[in-house]
């Protein structure tokens, strides 16, 4: 169905819950664990879909996908051991008011996990003649709605792009592929009408983070969390531009962990039977940041 | 996967060429019949979605489903047909540029069909480093971009809710009803992460034609619309407004013919696991226009 | 240079803190005087802008224009007398916070005061590296930004037309006239790039007051307000929409005591050298609400 | 009242045709020379308000202010000449369509004009019963509404701030200061509600040229401003940012001569008791492009 929850790890948790709350806005919606936070986005039902954990080094600890039905789990789990994963159970409890999981590490060595269960506390408003919006305060800080994708790194990619589209059965929506060799060098994966859900990119080494990306709902919006990290002097990667992949509107900065972020709006709607777009490297300026077709280095390179 | 087609009568093909063409900026992508026009909205990319045809009474003639392999036909055919409804074959190329469809008449007197095949054209840009926007001119009039739901009204929707759900697998996303006797008045469902592909309304009469909504990219294009459905004189059933249902910002307006014609953007990402919400009809105005909580009697009785 | 102050009474001045204040987002900036409320909007630099009288009749008990010299006083108060019209002195201090005004009663039988100075306590930034948007919660509610505009009803509204147009020098941006014998019905004043700081509207009765208008920043804080109007059930005249007149995007609604409100955004840059525009009451609809040319009696009838 | 009219010179008139007119949207609206390109912007009455010129350097040739009356010019000629400059005189039709003009050389090596009077040919609309948008196609490319402002560099810039507050009554909106010796290394000015009609910005040599800069409407017309920069693969300086100073939302990009462009939407409003506002080089960053703190080399030295 989605990435359901990303779990990353920052130095202090302290620092962490002022950027991650205070400043993107994020609610801070379970207590309990020491060395953990746990946050959901405003117009998200599930009781969390971010968790910070306490660490000497920055990155992705695991992601886990939702899945519709618990018979799901089965099918996976069996379809992922016959590929030649190792999947490993995690009983219901484990994480907080969530249901069973199961676990395995990709060959990119990145830990997913799949579930179908967790809570839902709901999105500020009531089920029965809701409304449109919730109490003042509920949408604050960048006025986040959703967390939307991840982009992750590895020296592997292709693998994972087999287990996704075949396993998962997810679309690729777009590739960025070298002129030269044709080498994939990034993978943009759908299974839904976003332009991407997930997304890989070529690096030397393995289980690398590159950004964490949440919804906005207008490029107001978008100028509004640009002021925001100005005003509190938020690492910047790369100010308000359009991305060529996807077509969103982006503004890519770093918690003080080094861990990217990114705020997105906008992108084009997506259908299984949407032809899929093919960027190559002599393009690499465009496909990225398409208003000024510049490439960053920093944007490339730098993953946690 | 989607509302693929829909097919409207209207009184005069020169009157409604000027309304949907150079007015709403869908694109005419294909000619050869005489009683017919073919239009496709600027970022789909299959070859048409909505087709007018001379007629002395206005209305929908058929609509149709695009899904994504061409074997869900029998698979549909035959859950159809258990149900009881009739199933008919219309033959690849039929419909210009189609592969072959199933059609049947819905409980609520409605023309389905269902294909998997239509030529793709494109969206204006090429698939190779296709960039972020087409030349200028192919995005025009009140710039919509995609054919976005319809919403259908009869006597008998009950049974079509229990053909959508159970059949076709959408969700109900949001549902309006009577505050008295819990009768659903409305009923919203959604196969996509969109709040609605397809909606029905109880009416006194079957077979009834309500809306067709095309998406905008925001608020300024709304209001971009609404400038020029002012300039030219084109009848507002309702001025710029929120709906209560589905959060989307909404124009709603008639064709020279007197079908209703809708602009939309926004709402909310609706996946299976969101919550249904619930209506009743003593907050029917602040379900369907949340701006002044203000039912319109004329949005609710005129159909056509 | 502006309308610096409006005076409007209220019925209670509990339920006007509640609507001026939470709702709207007013900044309570001045204390101390039991039946006054003390307002300004988040962009606005003076101490107060807005005050809220407790009174058993709604309406306007004064409005002030800022004038930038105080020496402009005498050559007004000069004009003034000399066209005819009985002035007053407020001595300093008289208002809180505020310098010296002069005071007299226009033909149409409103209040105006005129002075150069009052304390000005900022706009919630610095104005040394001030940065581009003030702490979380300084901009709230409706996230007005300032007094913008009021519409004041009078059957005189000729004679103000000589006094604003000759002795205070703003230009008409725009008049409405009949359309069957060319009475002025609506008249449009502008100081500065405003397409209107002040108007006047043909009425029966003198001394009547149409609306005091709120400048918003987007369409998209346009729609947030309109979901702020619903969701609390604040008295709405007119939804979302454009007018002819100015240009700009408006929404209509109530206080609790009847007084007319907008939110407003966009228009026209004007200069003394822009044309003056008319329409005439033919395209009432149109000059007024352009999305969908339809004139609203209420809006033209109710005033307090 | 505003920069009415600015002559750059551009290498090749076809290309400068391209770029102004295809690209940015601005409409020629005379022609006759063959050496030069005249151009309005599409909410602009004026017949023109921007002149392109051949050259063999880019740069700017001259700019004009507007003043509201002719006997304004016998005012501005006698406090530039006791000032100590030398005022020339151009009799009417020496510029086209255009009434007489003073011309003066200004201490930072500008070459300045005044005039009263040009033709008008109005925005695409009417002025008696106007309506709200033109027909499609007047506003084209970027959408620029109005010109907006230019910004100018010189070694000698306190002497234009003089002339500028003393002699035509401009307001300091905003200055940039060195943080080690206080040095005015850019000034702000403003005679209207925008938070700038000219400034002036400190530099190794005289007359020279930073940018002009067009008016848009929104951020989203700004977003749809920089993907046709981007498509175009026109030069960008500086992609979608918040200046600090004017809190206007920017792009910067370059003619094919190399002259600065920028496209520039909000800031706030400005009034003659604004209070001033100071930026120190501590914080030039923050200053020029508040999104990211990040000075632009580019932006400080590449002048014209």
């Amino acid at each position: 169905m989605r990435v359901g929850e990303v779990c990353l790890r920052v130095f202090d948790l302290d620092e962490a819950r002022r950027h991650y709350g205070e400043r993107i806005g994020l609610i801070e919606t379970h207590k309990g664990d020491r060395d953990k936070l746990y946050y959901k986005a405003s117009d998200e039902h599930d009781i969390y879909s971010l968790v910070l954990m306490q660490s000497d080094t920055p990155g992705i600890e695991y992601f886990a996908f939702k899945t519709y039905a618990d018979s799901d789990l089965e099918r996976f789990e069996k379809a992922l051991t016959e590929y030649g994963l190792t999947v490993e159970h995690i009983p219901a409890g484990t994480y907080p008011r969530s249901g069973r999981r199961i676990q395995f590490r990709l060959p990119s060595g990145h830990l997913m996990q799949i579930y179908a269960q967790k809570d839902q506390i709901g999105n500020g408003m009531p089920t029965h003649n809701p409304g449109t919006i919730p109490d003042e305060g509920y949408i604050r800080g960048m006025r986040v709605i959703r967390l939307d994708h991840i982009l992750l790194g590895s020296s592997e990619i292709m693998r994972n792009r087999e287990i996704f589209t075949s396993i998962f059965e997810m679309s690729i929506s777009e590739e960025l592929i070298s002129h030269e060799d044709e080498t994939r060098i990034a993978i943009f994966l759908t299974g839904s009408n976003k332009p991407h859900d997930i997304a890989f990119v070529l690096q030397p080494d393995g289980n690398r983070f590159h950004h964490i990306s949440f919804l906005l709902e207008s490029v107001n919006d978008l100028f509004h969390a640009g002021d925001l990290i100005g005003k509190y002097n938020i690492a910047v990667d790369v100010s308000p531009n359009r991305h060529g992949v996807t077509r969103g509107a982006t503004i890519y900065f770093f918690d003080p962990s080094g861990n990217r972020n990114e705020v997105f709006t906008g992108g084009y709607v997506h259908y299984p039977d949407t032809p899929q777009l093919t960027w190559d490297t002599s393009q690499i300026g465009r496909a990225t940041f398409s208003h000024d077709n510049m490439p960053r280095q920093s944007f490339l390179d730098v993953l946690t």
